[in-house]
């Protein structure tokens, strides 16, 4: 299959995780590092302005939001995979969380090796406030490319992970 | 601006990063978790390939990506802005690939507290290669959408990119 594709103008703007890829390279490498470098700006913006707003960090707030929906709690397994990393990076963030009494581990009666995470009183009400905050950091960043357009990159997100990235067993998370 | 969004179906597959966005949130708040795990995916997927294959790192990677078009190489802050992380990551991916002989590091005459990082000839060749595999394990990722869709999910990203992201200095790159 022919991949012809023109670079646009803004890969030529400020030098970033794109800047690397060369016009001979396939529209697939472009598409990738470019979906990378947009991430990456969202992702750098909000991490800072979680650790200066909340003093937090994403992997932190990310645990919280997986289990801000799931009352009884979630299992480390379920946990890490909602989350796409190991299990080990979720043991050192459940540490870190229960000191500050954000989240709590319980027993499982049934399975004694197993324990349940959940989100304490406290943890509940950290995430709603950080959780606003997140939500208006983000449309910041989005609201200049109108609504429409938006709506159509939602919608292709959608198709790329349906066509064939949702098969692929993220390797870390297993 | 009404942010009326239905969420698409694979939405409902497997529980993953954008999982905890309940339908009341905004578009632009699904919008940036759907990137996220579509980023997420693919990365996790070329972390471990890069490790079995290459046994090396995505960051590691990167970096030599960066220098692969610069033969008179690329000083410190510049390689940390094209990568989008703070100065003090890249030195330490720079001291793991100056003692496997893959860069090196070169005094700049006119500025004794600054040097230029270049690629060796070993860092050269080893680069090419795995650049051969990684475009081919993006290529994996993206087949089974079609090639217009893949084209127009590029043209979005761009012009995400272009709307405002852009202007926003990632903080932790300064």
């Amino acid at each position: 299959m022919k991949d012809s594709h023109t670079l646009g103008v803004v890969g030529c703007a400020l030098p970033d995780r794109e800047s690397w890829a060369r016009p001979s390279n396939t529209l697939d490498l472009h598409l990738w590092l470019r979906l990378l470098t947009c991430s990456t700006l969202v992702e750098n913006r909000v991490r800072s302005l979680m650790r200066s707003q909340f003093e937090t960090t994403l992997p932190r707030f990310d645990l919280m939001a997986q289990l801000a929906d799931a009352p009884r709690g979630l299992k480390m397994s379920e946990l890490s995979r909602r989350m796409m990393v190991t299990n080990g990076n979720i043991t050192g963030i459940t540490d870190q969380l229960e000191r500050d009494s954000l989240v709590e581990r319980v027993k499982v009666d049934t399975d004694r090796r197993s324990c349940i995470i959940r989100l304490t009183a406290k943890g509940r009400q950290s995430f709603r406030s950080m959780a606003n905050a997140y939500q208006n950091w983000v449309g910041e960043s989005f609201q200049k490319m109108p609504l429409e357009r938006r709506q159509l990159l939602f919608e292709l997100l959608g198709e790329l992970k349906a066509a064939g990235l949702a098969d692929q067993t993220p390797p870390g998370s297993a």
